[in-house]
């Protein structure tokens, strides 16, 4: 396929690379100069401009930061292929009501950044959510993103933008909030940091992060992140309670054991492979079951999938 | 000198076996036959029962849990020497009101349990916080139980029970409770196990012990852990107000950017070594500031002292 990549950054590059592995010809673009410069040096095809990128291209996958990404869609004026994206937020990019798009968000990352650090193989095994809202994505641009990006080794996991959101707050940001919360009773308190140990470092770990990466990401996705982090502090408060109660220590159990059992059976194993109907309800309810598309069929009326071992029906 | 252990599990096992190896004469008892005999077969010098173990001794160690200490000091009626223990709780013991007490509480833990764990290296450059009450502790008695585990590589740490237990609530109780809270968002919940990574198997590692164990810590240690908690579940509602802002993205930066920064300044880094004098008030700011004692001297007029580098006073 003819592929643009706007953006050449960590993602956007390992994307060009791992795209152009694959044997598609892909051309990119990135807004910086030196950027620009330092992938052609690496033999890549870069184009001058967003337009000139897009010209020939069946889809487009921009690889540039949310508060860019208006921007380059208003560059993006002549062309009228498929559309993705890569941004870690998935409602307010829909919000912004591009035309034959296909919201994904690639779930892999390095400590490193910038064009330096790409790596064709970064996909490779990632979960990629691919959003599928029914009634407005066409699902046969749908599968045309699925189809390319499970080519790269990708797990594609088929959500609308709204359970993205809920579930990236769920598993990423609500737990840099509580990590953070959890590094600020040090402030001031030098007894408890020279007693820290095993489970106070991992319970903080991430709130080393920089604190404007943590905002942008908790606050770009501020209603999903309200709602889960509220759920989390009632849950606490459950928890409140159960100290208060005559028997504190058989009060806390119930919960306690629920979350061990829950983290135990994390991260959930694979189950068989499968052949699956390509349908908009199916595809999301396979994403609900904890599940992903593994390749897209050349007839297009099915997917190869997988579903946690757990999701399994047994006899 | 002499010393009874009561109780040969992990720590109790290790504290005997490390005690000998520092030439102390040791003599141990566990109320488990199968274990007095393990402890025998690895040469160990083993009492009947507590009274024997204590018979002769200078100071008595019970390394037993909580539930069991009222009735193992019963026991010791006829046992008029210096008594310690190594429960991970300290306002419930000190409320037993036991003669010669100095609370003790070594930081020190393996994945495995029982004396055939025991490693005589096991409280190396551990933090081991022993209790001063001003006006109830025998100071001639801590600094006798600070020199014992001084010796064996321990960081001994001066603190009230209720700063002990406190700071235990903010560094490992009150982080069991919020990755149980995070781990429980996984029930029902397929589409955030697939997507979880890094940040959620870390925040949620310690919610994977077994329940009966986290109920016990943060029960046997209600009082302080609820304040704890309560302390975070208000920070968490200041993340929630910011997240509701205009822009929730600059609102949030300012605590983020607290907590990164204190995340990054842990573990703290030793400082320069200094000799202090050995006085009741000098010893429990030196743990407050988060120094720690690394040997008695002769005299018991000073001890020598670690301080964290951020507490020391440049010029």
């Amino acid at each position: 396929m003819n592929v643009a990549v706007i953006g050449l950054g960590l993602i956007g590059g390992s994307l060009l690379q791992a795209l152009e592995a694959a044997g598609h010809a892909v051309t990119g673009y990135d807004a910086d100069p030196a950027t620009r410069e330092l992938a052609e040096k690496d033999g890549r095809n870069v184009a001058g401009s967003v337009a000139e990128a897009a010209a020939g291209a069946e889809i487009v996958a921009l690889a540039v930061p949310l508060p860019v990404l208006p921007g380059v869609i208003a560059e993006l004026a002549g062309y009228d292929g498929l559309i993705t994206d890569v941004t870690s937020v998935k409602g307010p990019v829909r919000a912004l009501g591009i035309r034959r798009f296909v919201g994904g968000h690639p779930m892999a990352g390095k400590e490193t950044s910038g064009y330096a650090a790409a790596d064709p193989a970064l996909f490779d095994g990632c979960a990629w959510v691919l959003c599928l809202e029914p009634g407005e994505t066409d699902l046969d641009d749908w599968l045309t993103a699925a189809a390319l990006f499970t080519a790269l080794g990708a797990r594609v996991v088929p959500a609308t933008a709204a359970e993205h959101d809920r579930a990236v707050a769920e598993i990423s940001h609500v737990p840099h909030l509580l990590a953070a919360a959890l590094a600020r009773r040090l402030v001031g308190n030098p007894l408890a940091a020279a007693l820290g140990a095993g489970s106070f470092r991992d319970g903080t770990r991430v709130a080393g992060t920089r604190a404007e990466l943590i905002a942008a990401m908790c606050g770009g996705n501020a209603t999903a992140t309200r709602e889960v982090l509220t759920a989390v502090i009632d849950d606490l408060r459950q928890r409140l309670d159960e100290l208060s109660a005559a028997d504190p220590v058989e009060a806390l159990i119930p919960a306690l054991r629920e979350a061990g059992d829950a983290r135990r059976a994390w991260p959930p194993k694979p189950g068989a492979a499968a052949e699956e109907p390509a349908g908009a309800e199916e595809l999301l309810a396979l994403g609900r079951a904890g599940g992903w598309v593994t390749a897209v069929s050349e007839s297009r009326v099915t997917v190869r999938t997988m579903r946690p071992e757990s999701d399994r029906i047994t006899p």
